[in-house]
């Protein structure tokens, strides 16, 4: 039994990266590939690593021709696309992962600041974070997939902030990117001979992925919690390492502050909570975010340590992980491939 | 229906690759992991990627043990060692895949020449290039898996040199490795310090993969072929690609040489013959060599260009793809992933 | 009039940058090349592009001999050499300056629970940060040069620690490094195979520049204050971006935040503040130190970025500037350099 | 005595190049920088590591202004503008060094064919490169910068074509090269998402720079030479790797070859022939060409390889070197820098 999915957004590193995932995935019957730039092209023309693999034709995103072909998809859109093709397909009884940001929001205003106007703010999406929501993603029509930074940054967190073991007003998330989450269009910012041998801070103090985890630390919390994040933009092309250094309220040894984690995320197929700091070529090329902390020698200080890579667990393979969940289908199907380590 | 695989040499970078392919593929149980060094670890204590994918411990490469839980045995030992252990498995009617140097050689007093006296020199592989010799590999006891950078030249070479259509005295392989060729073994020439922004020919004339080449291209040619051989290391960690510079005997537009490639390889799995020059990341990741051609505008000049991934068709992939085809599985088992991209 | 120096750790990375520097200054006039590696060699043998620039063979580290030559010594030992010689070179009448940890600390004991038990504990250099001790410096007959991540951590925080303008207990750096920090021997953490597309936290709470910083930030407070400090390794060769986070007793916009670093490194020579985040690029291969803030919209935390060349203001740029002011001669004599950019 | 310099494109990469080495040529008083982009800002905006060193405001490319303050002028302007201003300047009696191809070829057809319609014919320039122009470029109003790819290949391979040691009818130059020659407009083949881990051979038989080589060569050997030139771009900032494949008409041993290359270059001041192949960061930041020889053991191929800086030597280093030729300052003036290694 196989399901009919559709990828709109087909240009664009997230929709190749569905591609790569789904193309592998026993249960998926890929059916479109939607987009405004390069339509009537080959998906392979544009991605030529799916040569022969993926050869679809790119086509307009008329929401009527995919829900004549498609059960399930993904919308791999730029932010602000999603929300005017959402409603449609919907209700086509189509169930739709958006990789956007245009529904991860609970408060249409805080998205509407740090993005753009809503077109559909009536329609809320669960967040696809399955290690946190598992069980509304399951019978959601519409999941939001978490931004790639709050994804590790979240998971990273949670065991702390859930359990109220940290000051919650000095929480610092520094994170570093490689530069394929900056997207497909070139700019200076990824301009080889500029960013080759370079490290940046960017939006230091104003990137709109906090709101996004602060949204979620606060409903971990129970609480209004701030957290401040900055993130960095490093020469490499794939992963995200996201160090959190936080103050525990209580003095803790680095096996007991483990153990919370692996007692946290027990039974979890895609979170490795590890011996020592995980690195990013653990996971490049899988869907798995790996944890470490450490702790100061008097215990107040820890320093928690989440490694992903950006494309898979922090956008598309999320989404398939999302799909697996919405379907029924075992949580870990077609995403079985470990990291490419070296 | 599954067949018990052993790797002796799991320390290494082709037995971690080893691992990553045959941890996913459906009809592999893997039984035992095999090597001198780290005997009493877990293999993901040595290759953290494969954490709660590949954590049997490695053992000491005791063949009488090897014998008693494998069919299938990859060895991916240093040159010199396979011919130590090959003998004694073969005669417990296992399989074996051998990715070092120590049986591809028709003489071995070349291979004696190049890497180190032999041991067993009675014994004869199969030289595992599936694209030439699919039907020996069917029957063979013993494949030695190529170097990679012959894969590349090869391929890329095989139709030009078996048709003669070049000048077979002016032959030039200019290619281009990253790091990973070098292996796990930490030296200057792979220190980040030196090697992370440098370009270095190395071995320019004195390459021991150019009488592989040579051996191979003779034989496509029914006559001795020298061609001549220089790699550079670049700051990548996966990927080779190998460019040929060939003088046409008779000037030829690309699109005709061009049908040419696509002729010899037609009903390839892992060949693809490309409309463009290909580049190193179409493939990384996966186990394709892609091919392209460029000609000069006179015809007489024509530029080759393969690429593949070092660890993957350049040996640990062609390995499992050797397996395949020995063993009567589909060949494309397990080695349906495609590249990473970007 | 020009003066004799000599270096001691002839063929570490600081002191093939020692020579680099030394070649080109025109007030130098380079005598000799001592170490325990590479006796008998020239430096340009070992540091290759330095042939025809410093062709001095390298000696054994024979004080007496130095003595005889040198009126400056540069000793870019590993931790722990150094003071076993500067006792006899300071009774030559020689100025040294060390680029190791060795006379760094005012505490004994504290470099001896970090480093190794100290041979000549006896001895005080002058901490080597002319933003900060210029005039100690000016009068001193060894000055301890700062360590690389020092270097950026104090010049990001000095303003706000010695003002008392943010809280002490919350301070966070978090510092990204090039591999050339690593030094030139070859280890599994510099493997181009395993760093070159990776990102790692290391020694996360334990590292040893952790007690340098805060024994610095502690005199600029005038009360004990203990910072938390967290390395990442990087796939550059080259550079330190530190970052700051802390939280601003008194709210205040970047701007006046702003006017307070530029204010307070008015007049200096190689610290430049910016407008915006300073990147890696902007420095690399000059002695400058480019620092930036952001503040959050409600001004309560801040970011402040500082970027060096961990080999040039992070070692053997500093160690020649600390030089100049011990010799009067003008500071940036042989360091107007600018960055390489792109 | 100084002379009064000015740069038109002070946008481009090769500009700011020629910014920060004329920034410390003790003889330059830089007096303008002149483009159509960026005019009425400083160019340490565009530059930002020239912040302090080059404050300068960018002016339009008037030639009248710039005959007003400059003695000499760059041209580091896009191909085919130089062409346009060139005449102008010229006119006022002042010197001009163009980077650009607008006056490099002898027959204005070649250019034409390769570039634009050129603009001002009727004026030549002399080919810039120093190690074989020297006395020309003494007494010239107008020198042609080489290319980049030129420099390298030409040094490389002038010996054995002088000396008539090589078959001419088999050429090889294969090169590679970091992404600065690729300019500082951001495009897909600079992506670094597409070129981080990547290596690409472009333009594999038509490159523009085949054409320039060839004139060259042509005049070297006295007869029509045609050189097969194909170039690689590789995942670096700064470098060129030029390895030439030859075929010796009489086989020699490498000491002989050597040897030749000696004698040829023997006292010039930026070429190093050395005793093992170069690398590319035996030269990235200095005006140096290495260059290094192996040879098959029988002696008849010969392996050429030669590394340049392609901003340095392959841009804006040779064109300072040209300058002081033309001035007749000492010809390292303001270039002594060695290179960053590591």
């Amino acid at each position: 039994m196989t399901v009919n999915v559709a990828v709109v957004g087909a240009s664009g590193y997230t929709g190749a990266e569905l591609f790569r995932l789904l193309a592998n995935h026993p249960k998926v019957n890929l059916v479109g590939a939607y987009g405004m730039k390069n339509t009537g092209k080959k998906v392979s023309e544009i991605h030529p690593s799916l040569q022969g693999i993926v050869d679809l034709r790119i086509e307009d995103s008329d929401c009527k021709k995919i829900r004549q072909v498609a059960e399930v998809v993904f919308t791999a859109t730029p932010h602000g696309v999603a929300m005017k093709l959402v409603p449609e397909l919907l209700r086509g009884n189509i169930k739709v992962i958006d990789l956007s940001a245009d529904y991860r929001f609970d408060d249409v205003k805080i998205f509407e600041k740090y993005y753009v106007k809503h077109e559909s703010p009536e329609l809320k999406g669960v967040y696809g974070l399955p290690e946190l929501y598992r069980k509304k993603i399951k019978s959601a029509e519409l999941v939001a997939n978490p931004g790639c930074f709050p994804t590790a940054a979240l998971l990273s967190l949670a065991p702390l902030v859930k359990k109220k073991l940290i000051d919650l007003e000095h929480i610092i998330i520094d994170a570093k990117t490689g530069t394929s989450g900056a997207g497909a269009t070139p700019t200076e910012s990824t301009h080889h001979p500029l960013v080759g041998a370079n490290v940046t801070a960017y939006k230091a103090t104003t990137h709109r992925h906090t709101p996004e985890i602060n949204q979620e630390l606060s409903k971990l919390a129970g609480t209004t919690v701030r957290a401040y994040f900055t993130p960095h933009l490093l020469p490499i092309v794939r992963g995200i390492l996201s160090t959190a250094h936080v103050f525990l309220k209580k003095s803790m040894p680095k096996p007991e502050l483990l153990e919370i984690y692996r007692e946290f995320y027990r039974g979890e197929l895609f979170v490795r909570v590890r011996e020592e700091l995980p690195q990013v070529n653990y996971v490049v090329g899988s869907n798995y975010c790996d944890i470490g902390v450490e702790t100061e020698t008097d215990g107040n200080r820890a320093v928690i340590v989440a490694v992903i890579d950006n494309l898979v667990k922090g956008a598309s393979g999320q989404a398939v992980q999302n799909m697996n969940i919405m379907l029924g289908f075992e949580e870990t199907e077609g995403l079985r491939g470990s990291a490419l380590r070296p």
